[in-house]
């Protein structure tokens, strides 16, 4: 049982955490942060949170776990905090997209209880934000990444997946690094594919007409160019030495498909599209 | 009413059209013909077709209509039996996926034939194919895009245009070139792009562990991975040219965001993200 949780940044991710919680009679009290008041107002109001602070000193004071929920972008100023106001014996953990970075900067502003800090990442969300979309399901049967490193105290570990796994949560453990390669790879990359060619498609003066012919596979396909531009920015920015390797790996595989279709390489083209069939259809074994 | 429709290439595509016609009473007799005989002899069995053909030259020579529905790499030689035993007045029309190549085609094997033939896309079908998956219903509220020529006979297009709309499908009509550029946009470059990307994560030795961590997003961005290789060769080789100057103002693109995000241009990032989601969402209004 928690006995204070304290959430800062109250939105999809903060909020389902903290409905999920309360559903599993997890946690006495929630106490809440957000950049604007009216959102931890609004978060009390509808039941997500039980108190809004009026500071990240205020709100994580007295917490026994700490949970950051911010955009990434935003993390640095509150981890500055974090190391002033926070008690000693506190868990610091949070639910960004990346981790290289978060991990530099915590271990940088948290000085001593850095080691109380329990780096994770739910692979749970969708292109919506906000806590208006908040769910106490939104965890359930979704995977959990965290990636402890040498410092990390091992009872805070513990204690952090099983709060996950209460709720219905897969918990891995990976190395920080390969964490950021393995998400650039099934998700940052991904997103960064569809934004430019949507983002292309937006600038030919045709673009309605030629989008209003788009199928129901380009709905799918593009879904993820709905995201949030500011939080992939920031995706982008702070992981981008995993995105630019496999970005620059995929640019010399997208040069050898032109080169392909160029020379009506019949062999070759039947091999990448049978070899992408293969891997596709494995991981979601039915077509969905 | 169809007194005699033969269809050419029993599938997903060609199956759903007799089927949508038959609950319509819209046609009285189906012919079938596919390369392997035993898939018509199960769609006879299915209720899908009334009676299958040994032969193009026995399905088309009593025909009214004729439905091509096989993969267009396997068009040329359908069209050529066409020109040799189809009857003056019957009319032709195919659901091909790319336009361009197939009317050059048309008009080559056709002859005098060729103003019967209505070149025409529906934009229906998911990654799966074979006529186990045909349905009545798939081109209920789907678009239908014909793409007439200058000699095409107006009553011929008014025929098939009536059978479309009699079933439930909107139907537009595009020159053949501009079928060719829009289809690239919205379909056979995103194809390209991502069996491009699942095909170089599934070339990595830990590309099990990898896809294990995809997330939702993943699977509706990779769908499109599941479809039939072969066809999407076809689609490739057959719009070369408009997938090729696509691709390669993707490719340029791709260069600009590759630097944005080594640079960290946050500027151009979310300009680029923006004018995405903008788009996307215009056109799918409520996300999904």
């Amino acid at each position: 049982m928690i006995n204070r949780l304290a959430i800062i940044g109250v939105g999809l991710i903060g909020g389902s955490l903290s409905l999920a919680l309360k559903k599993a009679s997890m946690v006495k009290e929630v106490i809440g942060y957000s950049q604007i008041q009216l959102v931890d107002q609004q978060a009390v109001d509808r039941g997500i949170i039980d108190k809004a602070a009026t500071s990240v000193a205020e709100a994580v004071c007295n917490a026994d776990i700490i949970f950051l929920a911010v955009p990434i972008g935003e993390m640095t100023p509150v981890l500055v905090e974090l190391g002033k106001h926070v008690k000693d014996e506190a868990i610091i953990t949070d639910g960004g997209s990346t981790k290289v970075r978060m991990v530099t900067e915590a271990r940088a502003a948290l000085g001593d209880k850095f080691s109380q800090f329990i780096p994770g990442h739910p692979i749970a969300g969708t292109e919506q934000s906000g806590h208006e979309y908040a769910s106490a399901s939104l965890y359930q049967g979704c995977r959990v990444i965290l990636t402890p490193v040498k410092q990390t105290n091992n009872e805070a570990l513990y204690t952090v997946r099983t709060m996950w796994q209460t709720i219905g949560a897969e918990v891995f453990a990976m190395a920080v690094e390969y964490h950021d390669v393995v998400l650039a790879s099934t998700s940052h990359l991904p997103h960064v594919l569809v934004f430019t060619l949507v983002g292309m498609l937006a600038e030919r003066d045709d673009c309605d007409e030629v989008l209003q012919y788009a199928a129901s596979s380009f709905r799918d396909f593009s879904r993820i160019a709905s995201s949030n531009a500011v939080m992939w920015r920031d995706i982008c920015v702070t992981n981008k030495d995993a995105i630019l390797e496999l970005l620059y790996q995929y640019q010399q595989d997208l040069n050898k498909i032109e080169m392909a279709i160029r020379n009506e390489d019949s062999h070759y083209l039947i091999d990448v599209f049978e070899r992408a069939k293969g891997a596709r259809d494995t991981r979601f074994s039915k077509p969905t």
